[in-house]
């Protein structure tokens, strides 16, 4: 049986999304379907909503309705601490930690030779003329940490050595929670090398 | 820290879905975001263009773009053979065995006495309705193989019964490719039940 024009094409664009299979796609389409009237209309909206409002701050790249964004706007925020992370998304996984009370700055990616992203395709050049400002005092690096985030740390470390500023890596090492018997090796090894005297 | 409003409203309608906890209505928001305007807009079209075409077959409740649906405009099918199941999307389990030939009826459903879903809720008065007519000889229950399928399909066999329609329940038993190990106790016990000589 092949779905009307209509199903099909509603199917093929929510398989576009991440994680949606042929299968969950078939399954959110026939509930669609059998959702209310007004409510589809507000999720199309909804789409178009955020996809026309939503911008990138025009300090920091974090996603804004806004020219600036809300925590770049904050004059209780640090603005001698810069956090760098990857993606938009991984600010709120810091935000919610309650802990961090400094600036982001969010590249946009991560360097990757191969897929042939280097500094120019992310927001590296915007940041390293951010850091000779000079107002930020101190950067973490909160890139992913995996190949390509850990060589975007070192090169944005470099390149900001000789402003001055003083750049770190967040923690490597066990998720709390988690058992010793499930680390891998590499986290292992990165947990043993964060060892801290006790008292 | 708090997301746009915009992005708010877009997560909110993301997770309406089936299946969609927060931590992925997110990640599909962030995705959204880093489409492409004119991916959006299609993506937006089709739920809009979907929900305003597709309707329900007047003659078995199929979801369609017409008033007849194209399994029951077409004159190869047998009409005398209908197969009965809870949802539309179950008739495409079905036409992917490539073995059944007859038609469908969808009740939109089953009957739960404890959700207040009786008889009038589901199509059952036009499945009898349709019955009564006379051309249908064979019905198989295709209602899904858990309390409420089984009570509609008893329900609607008892109702048949003085009409001369043939009511048949489709087969239980061990699913193809699984392990005996881990089937369970119910499905084991009916696949006794189904035991077939071999010879």
């Amino acid at each position: 049986m092949i779905f009307s024009p209509a199903i099909t094409r509603l199917i093929e664009a929510l398989r576009r999304l991440p994680g949606i299979g042929p299968k969950t796609a078939q399954r959110l389409a026939f509930f669609v379907l059998s959702m209310r009237k007004e409510d589809v209309e507000e999720f199309a909206h909804a789409l178009l909503d955020a996809k026309k409002r939503v911008r990138q701050c025009s300090r920091c790249f974090n996603l804004t309705e806004e020219e600036v964004c809300s925590i770049c706007r904050d004059p209780r925020r640090e603005s001698t601490l810069l956090c760098v992370v990857q993606e938009a998304r991984d600010i709120y996984v810091i935000e919610k930690t309650g802990q961090y009370r400094g600036l982001y700055f969010v590249l946009h990616g991560a360097l990757s030779p191969l897929e042939g992203i280097g500094p120019e395709e992310l927001k590296i050049p915007r940041l390293l003329q951010r850091l000779q400002e000079g107002e930020i005092k101190e950067v973490i690096m909160a890139t992913n940490p995996n190949v390509e985030g850990d060589a975007t740390a070192f090169y944005i470390a470099e390149s900001a050595r000789p402003l001055g500023v003083k750049v770190m890596r967040i923690g490597f090492g066990l998720p709390v929670g988690g058992d010793l018997e499930y680390a891998d090796q590499l986290t292992m090894s990165r947990a043993l090398e964060a060892r801290r005297e006790m008292f």
